[in-house]
This record gives structure tokens, sequence and C-alpha cells, in this order.
């Protein structure tokens, strides 16, 4: 069912200090900020050879990813997404199986534009995991 | 400085639950499991396409993951491993740059057998970043 780690979010309480981190500290390949209003994030893409890393910041009053951050104030790894080729057939073996997706089972376009579902973390091992059909 | 992400590493209360899930459910390339008792670890590789999910379970009273998993009794995101070509330049550019790196300083020898440093996870974002020279 999965494939490659498409990447990983850490949400971040300061965007652009945590952009310059990435950039001038750890040299990296690093995006200018990207904001999506529709998911209620603004995003930076940190590129790495293998995968990338999206550092989030919450973007308006209903952000989903604000509770999170009141939580964690330092910020901290909010989830990890691993590509699929079909996100029907993955979400139905799924639940199939007894397990949870949050929401009402119906894929979302995510942040790159694809369908989108996310794992219960609690049936993951306290992992929040977003599944991406490629 | 860096390079490729090496590994992300998922603390799990059941391993054995754990490891089946991302083989069964998941349909992933899983090891069988290693006992690392001079970490203090016993681990399941999840290898991926494009880099590797390392599940983790305490080994021993004195295992350096055992208050996580108190503090986090479903499991979660322990940390996750960026490559780097030279660990004691890496180190001393964090050093210089005002970052703190955890223990001594010293690299020690990680799972893998390669030299590892550990950065502070208040100084990037709520994240402990593991470094491992490739």
């Amino acid at each position: 069912m999965i494939g490659k780690l498409n990447h990983i979010a850490i949400v971040v309480p300061d965007l652009t200090l945590a952009a310059n981190t990435y950039k001038s500290v750890f040299g990296a390949n690093v995006s200018d900020p990207v904001s999506l209003p529709e998911h209620g994030v603004t995003t930076v893409f940190v590129n790495l050879p293998n995968t990338k890393i999206e550092l989030l910041h919450p973007l308006g009053d209903g952000s989903p990813i604000k509770k999170f951050l009141d939580r964690n104030a330092s910020g901290g790894i909010h989830h990890i997404c691993y590509e699929v080729q079909n996100i029907i057939k993955s979400r139905d073996k799924l639940l199939g199986d007894g397990y949870r997706i949050l929401g009402d089972h119906e894929p979302s376009v995510g942040a790159h534009g694809k369908p989108v579902i996310f794992l219960h973390p609690k049936d993951f091992f306290g992992t929040l995991i977003e599944l991406e059909e490629i």
C-alpha cells in the first residue's frame, strides 16, 4: 500500500526563523513561504535529496494546526505523509481492517492538490499519518 | 550541511504489533526485530523506497526511550535523522552558531555504527534531530 515517504510536516512558531535555520545553518534548499488559505497554513518546503520537510505555521483563526501550536509552543512534528497509488482502495482496506480514518472518510484535496486522508494516531502508535495519492 | 533524511524513529508500545501493521496493513518491507542492548532499544526497520522508519521499543531498565514511552503511552515520533558528511565540522559549526548539542558534545556511535550527535529540540522547533555521518 505505502510507497515513498512524501514529507514530514513540522509546525513551527516562527516560520521565518525556521526557514532561515534550515537554509543558513543546515544549508538546505528552502522555498519561499507559500500561503494556503484554504488549508489554514503557510508553508515552507525544505527539499532534501530524498524527501521533503514541510514547515507549517497557522494561517487564520480557523487554522487546523492552531491548537497543536498552543499545546506545543516550541513547535513539533505534526504528521508524516506516505504515498499511495490509489487512495480509495487504501481507505477501503483500512476501514475494512477496522482502522479509523479522520473526518467523513472522503478524501480531501491536500496541500499539493492531490487526494489525501488522515489516519487516527491512536491506531498508528501515536503518529498522525497522511496518505496521499501520487 | 544536511543531506538525505536517513530515518524517522517512532517509539511504539508493542513492537510486534507495530511491525505487523507496517507489514500486513501497509504492505511495507519490514525487518526482523534487532536488539541493541548497548543503545537500550529493540528496533524494527521499515524500508521505504526513499528512506527508513525505525520502530523502537525500550530494552532494559536504563533505556533512553523509557521515559518517552511513559509520557506517550500510545507511542510517538521520537526523532528524525539527517545525514551529514562530516560530524565534527557539523558539530563545530552548530556550536559556533550558538546551538546546543545534547550530552558532552562528543559524537557517539549510533545504532548504525556511525558517529552521531543529537541537537537540542528547543533550538530546532520542538524536533529532536540526530545528525549521522555517512
